[in-house]
């Protein structure tokens, strides 16, 4: 059941309890929020299927939360009471290594404490998530949220909106270039809204002809067909920059064929080997393919901010907690547009 | 037996002959190269034997060509009879796209025209390459080769060195970066010269203990045997830069675990499909897979100014013309310290 190598390391010093579910008292830098509204997130459902062989149970997931402080550590200084807050995807890192002193917490070399399903050493348990009426958080890990917001829509800019952010923005993505977002779903909407509002001629990539007017409502300039062959054909080498949000294995090819010279792919959502990689592909343009996972403190910070000055918020359908087996269903035919929120006050 | 589009394009206007073997006159701007050496590159075997279906027969291979002029074309004002030239993998480019602005002829957007087996509208026929005593080349893509380089060794830099140069520096490859070279062949041998002359902290990756003494003479500061899975481990998130002159599919992951946060590998030898990349590899180190071809003319200039700069040759074995098959045969099973180059000489 233990099978993180952190979680084993734990367990070695005799500080591990699966079975435990308490939640950690306050300390002196911690927030402790009442949780209003917590995304859907379809790692959330991989969790709970213990799909990738991690999961602890019990698990109590939710990485895309929304609330106000409830109180405040005697040394906090940024929160205070009634502060309408967030908490994204960590909850904590170790603050030293290099990427966290660039505010890069999300590829600690120590390992980041995720939100939930993490060894924790202040529980002696893993850490639980957003499913729930409160969560105490350090304050380095709470974020600002903008009270303008329409609060619904807020929750998934933690996950779906800054892992979409992060990268088009590490990518220099703006005016002047043209930008493929694949897939339209979760991550892929909230995509076109921020490769939109930077600037950046934006086209969304899917294989749904029934989502065409939908992109474009959202903020897509174009829409491109990945089954139109003919289409796809005209439009190779005409991209400076691809996020790919498919979550799952696929063939990665024939996006490939739409960069241009030095243009870069990204993946956020295929977190699993690709079938197939054609390296030629690579060599003949001189073409990159990375990937991207979520963003530091900092910059979900600056993205929360980003989301004030344009209204960006994300499309989501709200529901009440006891409708959660119901949405893990939905989820998985991808029938959401295009973020389920769970409403926390109907946790009773 | 015609199956490039570019080839067929050109039949179709009814100027393809593939059975013309006439080089063509020298016209104003051309430069009539008398060859002295001729690098044998493994792509020149896979043409050979049509390995990637794209050949056109008859084939004179060779694109590491090391020359004297013998003449030149009335506007030819860059060279003169006596002049020590070379010629690499491309003959000739657009001129007007983007890439070709830019200095990047090897990504013409309309095809640059490869030294053999090319379409070329001069002849009417194919490009035919440097296993010969002569060549003719439009003074754009003629070289000024170095005097003071011991020239047996020149040839190979036209394309091993290019091919390895080129994105060492397009990657920023320095001092202060710890940089791994894959594979210790006819590429990888000029890879490790490279990375050490640009002062980066050079280590040879390669699966045979056998090269660790040669590694270290070529310039590398420590060898990683990739069979080693102890040292491999050692070595997990410490390297800048990885250049892998693998030259066939193989399982990357493993080298992506070497790279840091925001680390590159470049592939520059393996041109096909790659069996399997862990795009979680990429996504949870934002790293970077990308690939790099040849290099542009003016960079190929700066490369071989390099050399003279830091005294850089390939290492080769000098063979005549009449060795070529057996040279073939040894290549295949990698028996080669680390170019073969041809003496022209020897062609009667």
């Amino acid at each position: 059941m233990n099978t993180t190598p952190a979680y084993a390391a734990l367990e070695a010093k005799g500080k591990v309890n699966p079975f435990s579910i308490e939640r950690r008292d306050p300390g002196p830098h911690d927030v402790q929020i009442d949780i209003e509204y917590c995304g859907v997130c379809h790692t959330d459902l991989h969790f709970v299927n213990n799909d990738w062989g991690m999961s602890q149970y019990p698990i109590v997931p939710g990485h895309e939360i929304v609330g106000r402080v409830s109180g405040v550590g005697d040394k906090v200084e940024k929160y205070k009471q009634g502060d309408l807050t967030a908490i994204g995807c960590m909850v904590g890192s170790c603050g030293t290594c290099q990427s966290c002193q660039r505010g890069n917490e999300q590829y600690c070399q120590n390992g980041m404490t995720a939100t939930y399903n993490s060894p924790s050493e202040d529980t002696g348990g893993v850490t639980f998530g957003g499913y729930s009426k409160s969560i105490v958080v350090h304050e380095n890990f709470v974020l600002h949220m903008p009270e303008s917001l329409e609060i619904t829509g807020t929750a998934p800019l933690l996950c779906a909106g800054i892992t979409t952010y992060s990268p088009l923005r590490h990518w220099h993505v703006g005016e002047g270039m043209k930008v493929g977002i694949i897939g339209l779903g979760g991550l892929g909407h909230m995509g076109v809204k921020f490769a939109h509002a930077l600037g950046a001629q934006t086209v969304m990539i899917t294989n749904s002809e029934s989502k065409v007017e939908d992109a474009k409502l959202l903020g897509a300039d174009d829409v491109l067909i990945a089954s139109d062959a003919d289409a796809i054909r005209k439009e190779c080498g005409e991209f400076d920059f691809l996020l790919n949000t498919i979550p799952v294995n696929h063939n990665i090819d024939p996006y490939l064929d739409l960069l241009k010279i030095d243009g870069t792919m990204c993946v956020v959502g295929a977190i699993e080997p690709l079938e197939h990689v054609n390296a030629a592909q690579l060599i003949f343009g001189r073409k990159n393919l990375a990937g991207s996972l979520i963003g530091g403190i900092k910059e979900t910070q600056e993205m929360l901010n980003f989301c004030a000055d344009h209204s960006i918020i994300s499309e989501v359908e709200v529901i009440k907690m006891e409708q959660i087996n119901e949405a893990y269903k939905r989820l998985v035919k991808s029938d959401v547009k295009y973020r389920f929120v769970i409403e926390m006050n109907s946790l009773s």
